[in-house]
C-alpha cells in the first residue's frame, strides 16, 4: 500500500500538526496491523521539474493481496484511518501497489 | 527517488507499449545509474475508494541527496530521462522523498 498525502491548508503550523499527530497517532496503530512486513515512511522534498502538493508518502509491505486485505480489516487499521480522516481529511491517496518483478531489470 | 507514472493515452495497447518499453529501454539504463541502491517497481492496482490515473510507480534509493543528485547528472540517468520523454511524455512525476526516521515508529 503506498500511501500519498497532501499539504494541508493552514502552512507550516498545519503541517507541523498533521506530521505530529501522524507520528504519535497514527503510525503507532498502523504498526500493530497483522501482516504488515514493513513501513517506510518518508517526507516529499521537492519534485523535479515540477511543483507538488505533496509533502508526505508511506509505503507499507503485505506478503500479497489477501494479507493487505486482511490488515485494512484489522482493529488497528480501522483505528488507523479514523485518526487519519480526523488529522488530514480529503488529503491521503491510498495506492494498491503490487511489486512489478516482470519490468524490474534483475539485479 | 519516487517516480509516479500516468496512463497514457490510447488504451490497455499504448499501457503495454509503455511497460515494454519501460522494461526493455528505461530500466537497464536506470540500473547503470552510479550509486544506486536498490530499485522497485510497482503497478498500481486500484486507488482505495477513489479513481486514479497512476499506473506505475517506482522507487529509486540513493545513500543520501548528494549521491542521487550525482545519479540524475550520470549518463546512465541522462539516457534513460531521454528514453522516458519519448515513451512517457509528460506522464512521469518525480519526487525527491527522504526517509523520515523521525516520524516512523521504533520496530
Amino acid at each position: 500500500l503506498l500511501v500519498l498525502y497532501r499539504r494541508p491548508d493552514g502552512g507550516e503550523a498545519a503541517l507541523e500538526t498533521l506530521e505530529h499527530r501522524y507520528r504519535d497517532e497514527h503510525l503507532p496503530l498502523v504498526a500493530q496491523t497483522p501482516g504488515l512486513r514493513q513501513t517506510r515512511v518518508w517526507r516529499v522534498s521537492e519534485a523535479l521539474g515540477a511543483e507538488t502538493d505533496l509533502v508526505l508518502a508511506c509505503a507499507m509491505d503485505f506478503d500479497d493481496r489477501p494479507a493487505l486485505d486482511a490488515g485494512l480489516r484489522s482493529e488497528p487499521m480501522r483505528a488507523a484511518g479514523r485518526i487519519l480522516r480526523e488529522i488530514a481529511p480529503d488529503l491521503a491517496t491510498f495506492l494498491v501497489v503490487e511489486d512489478a518483478p516482470d519490468l524490474a531489470p534483475a539485479t
